[in-house]
C-alpha cells in the first residue's frame, strides 16, 4: 500500500493517465466500435446472421484444444484460491463441452428471426400506412457469473436479433472468456457480420464493470445474469437501462380443495427436481382447511428427499418426527437454492396471495386446487412473471415456453416479464408512409 | 441561512425528526398506500373502472369553481415570481377548460381496456396451456412541468389501464394539483376503485422527487414528461426504471431525387405546424445533387414563414439574401422548440443517416423522395422511434396513430417506443395451467 502511495505522489508531480484512465478510455473505445457494429449488424438479412453463426461454431470446434488451454489456465487459479468443487465444475471446459456449446449455436442459427416482423400495421383515415416492426436493441452488455458456456450462449443470441453483445463475466473466467471471443471475432471476419459484433469489457477490475453500468448512450441495455447481490448492485448503480433476471423466492400454495396426492407430487418436482435454480420451490403455503390431511404426506415426502422444513407454528403442530425448524421472516424472503423449505399454513388463498405479495420475488407461484373459482382467483391477484395451475414452478423457462432459447427470467414488470427469448431482445419502430401528407390536412 | 445553521444546532443538541425525514416519511406512507390500491385496482373489470373515469369527470365539472379558486392562487404566485405570460397561460384553469378535461376523461373511459388481453396463446407439446395476458404495471410516476391538466390526463391512463398514477407535477401548480387530486379522490370513493388509486407526491422540495426516483420497489415505472434537463436528471438519479419521453430533435432529409414543391410543403408542415412541440423538424438536410433546385425555394420559404436558418458553407452559398447564420455543432444537436432550423448539405442518402446518429435524438426523422430504393434503404438505417416515408414529422402522435390517446412519445428502445398509448402501460404475465404436470414427466 505505501508503495501504491508512493507512486500517486509521483504521479502527481509529473501526470500520466492512471490504471483506472486507461480502462476507462479502453472500455469507451471499445463501447464506440460495438456501436458502430451495431450500425452495421441491424440491417442484415437472417441469411447473414445464420451463416455468421455457423461460421462461429465450426471455429468454436476447431479451436477447442486453444480455448481448454487459457481454461487450465483460469481453473489452476481458482483452484488456487481455494475454490469449490462445484464453482470449478462450472468454470470448467473440455473437448465435449465445446461441441455442446457450438451445437447450441447452431440451434440459435436454426431459431426464427425475430427483426424485421411487423408487430401491428394498418392505414390511417388520412391514408398514411403505419406500420410497427421489430428491430434491434442495439449494444447489450451482460454481466454475468462463473460459467464461461454463457459468453458463447449471449453472443450468438445477440447477434441473432442484430444486437451487439457486451459481454462482462466472472474474473475467474477472464482467460477463458478472451479466447472464446476472439475465437468469435476471427470466425466473424469471415462473414457478413461486423467482427466487433461481440466484445468482451476489457479488465478485471470492479471499475470495469461500473464503466459499462454508467455507458447511457452507448450501451442499450444491461442483462445481469446471477446472484441477488449481483443484480441489486447493477439496477443501484447502473444509468443504462436494467433488465433484473433470475431471482426466485417460488412458492407452491396448496388450496382447501386439493388432490392430496397430487399437491405432494407438485411440491416435491418443484422443489427437488433442480433445487439450485430459480424456478425451484423455497415455499409452500398450505391452507387450513387441508393442512390435518396434507402436511404429514408433505412433510414424509419432503423428509425422505432430505429436505429440511423451516415451517411457522401451525406447520410444527403437524411435525411427528420433530424435525421442522421454526421460520423466521429471512426463511420467507429466502432464495435457498439448497434443500431448504420455507412452510407455512395460511387460513385463505387471499391470505396466501398476501402472503406471496410481501415476501416473493415475482418469478414463479403454483397453486395446487380442483377449484375452478380457486383457480381464476389466484391467477387474478397473484402478480408474478407466471402463474402456474396444477403445475411444477419448474416450466417457468423459453425451453419449456417453446421459445428455442432464452437469456434469462425476467422478474421485472417493464419491457419483458418471464422467459425472455429472442423477440424479447428486440425493440421496435414506427414506419409510416405517406404521399406528401401534411399536418392539419388530409393528404 | 443563519437561522438554518441555528436551527440545525439546536436540532443536534435535542434531536426530533427533520423537516426531510417528515417529508420522507410522508412520502413512504402514500407510496405504500398506492401498492395496496394497486392491488385491489389490477383485478378489477372495465365496467369498473370505466364508471370510476365517468366520476371523476362529473366531480371535476362540480368543483370547477373550487379548483379555480385554487388554480388562481398558484397563477397569483406566477406573476409575483414574473414568470412569462406563456407559462402563465399553460398553468390557468378557467370553467372551460375544466370542461374540456373532464371530456378528455370521458373519452380515455370509452377506449379499449389493454388489461386481460391475450398477447399469445398456445397448448405445448405436453399439453400445458400457456398463455400470456395484459397485466398492469402497477405503480406508475409520473413527473411532469407546468400543466395542471396532465394531472388528471395521466391519472385517468393509469387508472384505465389498472395502473396507480403517483403524481409529481411543478412546485408553480402545487395547489392546483393538490385541489385536483382531492377531488379525483373524493370520487372515486364512491366506486370500486380505490380512492388511493390517484395520489400526489407529497411536497415541493427538490427532496420530495428524489424519494419518487429512489423508490425502487414501491413503484414500478417512471415517466418523465418535460425538458431535456428534466428527463436527464431523472435518468442519472432513478433506481426505478425510467421511460425517457419527449425530446425531439427531428430530421427531414430531402433525397436526390425529390419533388421540390413536395419537399418544400414537407418541410414548412414539419417546422411550422406547430414549432413547440417534440415532433417539429428541427434540422434540415439536403442531397448535394438537388442542392441548387432545393435550397434556393427552401429557403425562401423558411425566410417568409420568419424561420432563422442556421446552415453549412454549403448551404449559405445559396443564400442570396445574406440571412442564413453559420451553423455550429450545437446547432447540429439542438431541440430549439422555436423558429430557427439547421440546414446542411450532404453529399449521400448515408451521410444523412450519419448525421442524424451522431446528432440525432431518435425521434422522428423523414425523407422526402421519389425513390423507392432510397424510401427503403433509409428506413432501414434510421434507427429513430419513428420513420416518416414523404410525410410530415408532425405526424408521431397517438392520436394521429389512432391510439385515442398517449401519455408521452418513448425515446427510449426498451418497453415502449414512440407514442405511448394505453397497451404501453401494462406489463404481460404467464398463466400456464396443467393437470398435474410435473417436470420431466409429461402430463
Amino acid at each position: 500500500m505505501s508503495t501504491e502511495s508512493t507512486e500517486t505522489t509521483e504521479r502527481d508531480e509529473e501526470p500520466v493517465m492512471g490504471e483506472q484512465d486507461r480502462e476507462r478510455e479502453e472500455f469507451l473505445r471499445v463501447a464506440r466500435r460495438a456501436g458502430e457494429a451495431a450500425a452495421g449488424l441491424a440491417p442484415l438479412p437472417r441469411a447473414a446472421k445464420d451463416a455468421a453463426l455457423h461460421a462461429i461454431a465450426d471455429a468454436l470446434v476447431a479451436a477447442a484444444p486453444e480455448i481448454v488451454k487459457a481454461n487450465e489456465a483460469d481453473v489452476a487459479r481458482a483452484r488456487e484460491a481455494g475454490t469449490s468443487e462445484y464453482m470449478i465444475d462450472r468454470l470448467s471446459l473440455t473437448g465435449a463441452r465445446i461441441a455442446g456449446i457450438a451445437e447450441a449455436v447452431r440451434k440459435v442459427a436454426a431459431l426464427d428471426d425475430p427483426v424485421g416482423a411487423t408487430v401491428r400495421g394498418n392505414v390511417l383515415p388520412n391514408g398514411l400506412e403505419l406500420r410497427q416492426i421489430r428491430v434491434p436493441l442495439g449494444v447489450v452488455g451482460i454481466i454475468y457469473e462463473g460459467r464461461p458456456n454463457v459468453t458463447v450462449d449471449a453472443a450468438a443470441l445477440c447477434l441473432k436479433s442484430g444486437n451487439v453483445a457486451m459481454l462482462r463475466g466472472s474474473s475467474s473466467a477472464y482467460e477463458s472468456n478472451t479466447v472464446l471471443v476472439n475465437v468469435m471475432q476471427a470466425a466473424l471476419a469471415g462473414t457478413a457480420v461486423p467482427a466487433d459484433a461481440v466484445q468482451l469489457v476489457p479488465g478485471t477490475s470492479r471499475e470495469s464493470v461500473k464503466h459499462l453500468m454508467r455507458a447511457r448512450g452507448l450501451v442499450d441495455v444491461l442483462i445481469p445474469r446471477g446472484g441477488a447481490s449481483l443484480i441489486k448492485s447493477v439496477v443501484e448503480e447502473s444509468t443504462v437501462p436494467v433488465i433484473e433476471t433470475g431471482v426466485g423466492n417460488c412458492a407452491v400454495y396448496v388450496d382447501a380443495d386439493a388432490d392430496i396426492g397430487l399437491a405432494v407430487e407438485i411440491l416435491i418436482n418443484s422443489k427437488m427436481q433442480r433445487p439450485s435454480v430459480c424456478n425451484a420451490a423455497e415455499t409452500v403455503l398450505v391452507h387450513a382447511g387441508i393442512a390435518d390431511a396434507f402436511l404429514p404426506a408433505a412433510l414424509a415426502a419432503l423428509r425422505e428427499a432430505g429436505v429440511t422444513v423451516h415451517g411457522d407454528e401451525r406447520v410444527r403442530a403437524h411435525d411427528g418426527a420433530g424435525e421442522v425448524v421454526a421460520a423466521t421472516e429471512d426463511d420467507y424472503r429466502a432464495e435457498y437454492l439448497s434443500l431448504d423449505i420455507a412452510a407455512r399454513v395460511v387460513d385463505s388463498l387471499d391470505a396466501a396471495v398476501a402472503h406471496i405479495r410481501a415476501y416473493g420475488s415475482g418469478h414463479t407461484e403454483a397453486i395446487v386446487t380442483t377449484s375452478q373459482a380457486a383457480a381464476k382467483r389466484f391467477v387474478a391477484l397473484v402478480d408474478s412473471a407466471a402463474v402456474m395451475v396444477n403445475a411444477s414452478t419448474r416450466f417457468t423457462d423459453g425451453e419449456e415456453f417453446g421459445f428455442g432459447a432464452e437469456i434469462g427470467i425476467s422478474t421485472q414488470k417493464l419491457h419483458a416479464r418471464g422467459p425472455m427469448g429472442l423477440p424479447e431482445l428486440t425493440s421496435t419502430k414506427y414506419v409510416v408512409t405517406g404521399e406528401g401528407h401534411l399536418k392539419g390536412r388530409t393528404g
